[in-house]
């Protein structure tokens, strides 16, 4: 199966240079490319490739074109392109509509056309499963959960009760959505468990990494925005909002009550306080902790990099009196100050 | 359904102020009040809320109660009281007792009555499950596990062989409980499974949060007391023990053979060493590391608060030459000492 | 079930020093000794209990072995010794060839000779599963996916299309391997999804922990050499390579495309930044970030050891303004080089 680069080019909106019937069957590597596959250029590190690439094919800017001895497809973002050529290219593996007998499927659920549900599933009562959704096997889908058309729970992934998902979402395995929150009341030293009586409400287009967890709300819902990306390990706590097309990098932590505007950047093992703000198209860099709102847009960081460790150890003990260094040097300061 | 005012009050040990004959058929927030829902009053900056409130009740203390022109309920703890009346006004969807015909359950097992194995479960050889217990879906259940009366597997739960849980613990949906621990010898730059035969004991009333994992002793078994409760996505290596009620929040980890308290707090992402120990009522904050012992209770921190990016970098860059400054500041003193 | 001390020194090329034909039918710790059992003395702290043991044998060193009362195995690494005796005296139990009734097995598959698996296990079209591997309770096998002999998955694993596991590795419950990389293209503000076309190829000897993930690479694939050792919850994104007899520990994050050595350890709560590279026998210690490749063997740090809170409150603070500290250092500086 393949495409022409023509027909590639038609599909993405982009342009040919070259030769428009060239077959293309797949995609590769600049440096490690193939005959029948197109590559890319998008990352100007990558550039130094170009000129002694064996793919069939790049896409790149017309600006980096006259570089090229190759066909190519001109873009304005060859990373789309790209991402848009691929999914062309290598369509999902379509998985048979229908209910395999080994799924259990209570009674009072409904099941949208088109829809696949796999080996060893679990539909319970009252759920909705929309046309085209995808149910892989060992997933579990609770009492009264709604899921949107063309979504995929890939396998393993739960979902409790009265969880809502919107449309063409991607769950991925080990996944938990509608776990209860971390709500406890503190009776004469003992935990007392707060209900947890709201639900989480996820639009269309996200994506759920695995083994990632997303907690119902103790009153109202948590919300996921529509086209927010979520990695791996990731845990979300009960009533966290996130706004749309905001992306979370693997190994975050966002603590309860927490609101994440849209357009956000959050990278890997950032934790965010609970109760708090996060302006929209904010980035915070690895490992930062957000400790209270950020109200205006930018790049906040308090991540720190590893360095030789007895040089470290050394840093380690002096920022332990860092304190006393501060007034010595102020008394330093006092004591020129008086001698002028 | 619903339950007086008076009802509530009787079965929570509070007080009424006004119609104790009002119907409360659920719970709501003092912002989004309705008529036949009580709401409550336990942190002062949602006091604001409190005279414009629309819910039918709300829960307060005695010295908020002037202030509320809506029947009350009078609690000296008014979130205690209102996860007792959400408790009472949300009973859980009881699980039907019995054996879905899709479970899986060894012959050999034990199977308390009113138990609730749910569909696609498996119970291996020996395990003992006590009366009440709800089993859901997907879980996994060792050989040899006993599971005390009332406690709850939400769905794809697994516990390994030999794993003891108590009484009315709850464990949400991706928990591993009694997988082997982290135990390697070095054997010439090779690394040699070390074999972990010991189990985890786990307490009453302990709630244990989605797709945390918590792993078996080596020799001794890893305990948690009565009363713990763990967020999401925390890791309690082997033989650690958690003292009775300490809390734990989503992201933590616990390394090996680490002895915590009883009524400790961890906050999220708090990372703990191991073979040390952490006196009771121990309060560690967000992000910090527990690098030794804590022999008296108190609050413990080391994280960092982001700030924006381009000020954390200059910051950083000083911290590499701490020591630096440190030495250049004695120096300073030195010369200054010298002159008077 | 036993062996005597003479058997254990034979099957793990250790001396005898004692009673060669005392039969030893466990392990058991130094303070906690029993009669038939034999534990070691491998950590200097632990020799103050060695006068004492009431365990039947001891496994130390010959220079220990002067200090010892009770028979011992001479060996020149005594918790390596510890462990091959361990795992000679607490086999696995084993579980029995054939496939459980419950399984789901693809016609399209094929299962070698000893192989167990469990009950409502999946085994999709194409996969290869070796000799003597087994198949745990709940685990997803995915397409084409290829298992080496002796393999083992404890329970409600999850292997996804594709992914190829060699011999005698072991993964624990909740893992996911081939789960897609977190590959995104930005298409004026939302996220397109990059198509993750690769997969994830792991060598022998591999342990991987509960609820640890590992995707599958973008383009190429996502490499986990032999005797790789990951622990719980870590998180392994695309087109990550790890060298052989590398071990990680709980928590750590390894971003996209990093590469670590051979013999390198990351300790828990470790953070790796994408695109770096990481030199063979780098030791990595807890929490730390390591944001740029480390060119040279040796120990690298970045974390910071809780404080009592007050005292860290008075440095986060200061660090603040450590900036500023150090300009107000440098014009002292010249003030007084001023003044000489």
């Amino acid at each position: 199966m393949g495409l022409t680069l023509g027909e590639l080019a038609e599909r993405t909106g982009t342009q040919v240079q070259g030769n428009a019937g060239l077959m293309i069957s797949g995609v590769c590597t600049l440096q490690e490319g193939r005959a029948d596959a197109i590559s890319f250029l998008a990352n100007p590190q990558y550039r130094k490739y170009l000129s002694g690439t064996q793919a069939g094919a790049v896409i790149l800017t017309a600006g980096d074109a006259k570089d090229c001895s190759v066909p190519a497809l001109l873009s304005n973002n060859p990373y789309v392109t790209y991402a848009r050529v691929a999914a062309l290219l290598y369509p999902l593996n379509d998985s048979v509509a229908g209910i395999h007998p080994s799924a259990v499927v209570a009674t009072g659920s409904r099941i949208g056309h088109g829809a696949s549900l796999g080996p060893l599933c679990v539909i319970e009562e009252g759920a909705q499963i929309g046309a085209d959704v995808v149910i892989g096997p060992g997933c579990v889908v609770g009492r009264d959960v709604v899921i949107g058309a063309g979504t995929r729970l890939v396998a393993n992934v739960t979902l409790c009760h009265g969880v809502q998902l919107g449309a063409r979402c991607l769950i991925h395995p080990g996944a938990v959505i509608g776990s209860d929150g971390f709500g406890l009341a503190n009776d004469q030293g003992h935990w007392l468990k707060v209900p947890q009586l709201g639900s989480v409400r996820i639009g269309d287009d996200v994506e759920i990494g695995a083994n990632t967890s997303i907690d119902r709300g103790a009153l109202e819902d948590t919300l996921i925005a529509d086209g927010v990306k979520l990695d791996n390990q990731i845990q979300v706590a009960h009533n966290v909002q996130i706004g749309a097309h905001t992306a979370v990098a693997g190994c975050v932590g966002i603590s309860g009550s927490a609101k994440i505007g849209a357009h956000c950047m959050l990278a890997g093992g950032v934790g965010v306080v609970g109760h708090l703000e996060i302006a929209d198209g904010t980035v915070v860099t690895g490992m930062s902790m957000v400790t209270k709102s950020i109200t205006k847009s930018g790049v906040y960081s308090s991540g720190l990099s590893a360095q030789p460790n007895d040089q470290w150890n050394k840093i380690a003990v002096r920022l332990r009196h860092l304190d006393d260094m501060a007034r010595r040097l102020q008394a330093l300061e006092r004591r020129l100050g008086d001698k002028d």
